[in-house]
């Protein structure tokens, strides 16, 4: 059903675009066809809009990124791609609010390079996870080098050879060098059974995969500190075998806006499409 | 005028003890005098009350803490002391909401201990907050040895000898040598003007902060990570002079809790009042 789905989706684009030449594709429409790709219903009251920018602007390339940070927007302006698509807000808030910034000179300074350069920002957050597989899970999956690993192709789940959380912990560093990983639980229990909790769902989906006797750690994005934090320290005070790695949010989705621009690729052909990361947006002392 | 309320309100609490011997001070009374040695009006819909526990206890003994984490409740326990003053919730939360943890391990346990022990756990949050000068900064300046610092007496303000970001670093790290710190900034920018947010506010009180031509520096706890640091991350990357370290949630807050059981040593004559320091939750790797 899947495949039938993809193919029918993947028509539909082919057809909306038939006749237009590349210069032709404006930003709105190269949108329509991505939300249409993801097989997705339409989802209310979505944040999956244009932040800044004109639908009509005809695309001279795309960007995928985790956040559209200040050096991602130049890094697109130099290599002439207009359209970027992030996963994150733009503004430093869900919703991209920005009346509490009208004299605020970061907002205004930022706000004034998208617009002198006629860039259109994107976000691509509630689709991307609706795709099947999730497609920013599936990132994951792929930079880790897991998908042999899943057993039920959700790429949430993975059963790995028996490790221990500190050799883990040396892998996952061996993958991310630039990320710090902010770890509850014992360096030398023994797992297999992995979660991976991309973002910031909150702590309930983080608990109820703990409380799962098929789960020894999670691997998640992040959580307010009195949340999940607490939980996993009196769980190890306890005795518990369980265990939480925080990638930090960045590091978490990252992979899925990585695996974006290659899922891109598949059925826009006729422009540059690159991924550019964002990274950490903190160092650690 | 600070001084007369503050008289007014010890009176009023020496006359609510008078006549009792310690065996007989309840937890409840206690809380009571407490929040009346805060000197602030009712706050309705507060967090601060018992979480778990009877309030008729007779307390034996006072312990203060950051989060009331298992450890924390087995050194309570040790210590003789049944009363846990904590600044955080007790189950993970902000509300302390458990319905969700009824087949919970990991809450019923803790639970249990509570319960087997007698103890009460009451949270300080609210109140603790509105002491003038707010307690929770009062104990981080203490802690830095940044009194003298303070022009405004606040206690969230500082203007400190000029040094860089990376030697502040070092000299936190010398205060909070089992924290780690996320950092948004350039290590080599000078600063004298520093601000202090402790806790969680959320990011419009970082971001008016930073908008401030007489701050340099926000020495916060925690936010969501797409919030602030990303706004930070901006302003560093057009050349602003602003940074901000997150000093974690627990570090924020913990001197002001272990100032907390000195200021209740001064009222509170005829039982053991301890700070017990819950720590961080996390290990970076």
């Amino acid at each position: 059903m899947k495949v039938i789905s993809f193919c029918i989706s993947f028509l539909i684009f082919s057809i909306s675009m038939a006749g237009q030449n590349n210069a032709s594709y404006s930003a709105g429409k190269i949108i329509e066809s991505i939300i249409r790709q993801t097989a997705s219903g339409t989802i209310p009251n979505t944040v999956d809009v244009i932040k800044v920018g004109d639908p009509k602007t005809p695309v001279t390339g795309i960007v995928t990124t985790m956040f559209a940070t200040m050096d991602v927007l130049r890094k697109a302006v130099e290599m002439n791609c207009n359209l970027i698509i992030a996963h994150e807000p733009l503004f430093y808030n869900h919703l991209d609010e920005t009346k509490q910034f009208e004299n605020d000179p970061v907002f205004l300074e930022k706000k004034k390079f998208i617009d002198d350069n006629k860039l259109v920002i994107w976000r691509f957050h509630d689709y991307i996870h609706r795709l099947k597989p999730d497609a920013i899970d599936f990132g994951m999956a792929k930079k880790l080098g897991w998908e042999k690993y899943n057993p039920d192709k959700e790429f949430n789940r993975f059963l790995i050879p028996e490790t221990t959380l500190r050799e883990l912990l040396v892998e996952l560093k061996r993958i991310f060098p630039k990320s710090t990983f902010n770890v509850v639980g014992d360096p030398d229990m023994k797992l297999s059974k992995v979660a991976f909790s991309a973002g910031a769902p909150g702590s309930s989906q983080h608990i109820r995969l703990l409380e799962d006797p098929t789960v020894d750690i999670v691997l998640a994005g992040e959580v307010p500190q009195w949340e999940t934090y607490e939980y996993v320290r009196d769980a190890v005070s306890q005795n518990r075998k369980k265990a939480i790695i925080f990638l930090g949010h960045v590091t978490s989705e990252e992979p899925g806006m990585e695996y974006c621009a290659e899922w891109l690729k598949g059925f826009i052909k006729d422009l540059p499409v690159n991924f550019v990361a964002s990274g950490p947006s903190y160092w650690t002392y």
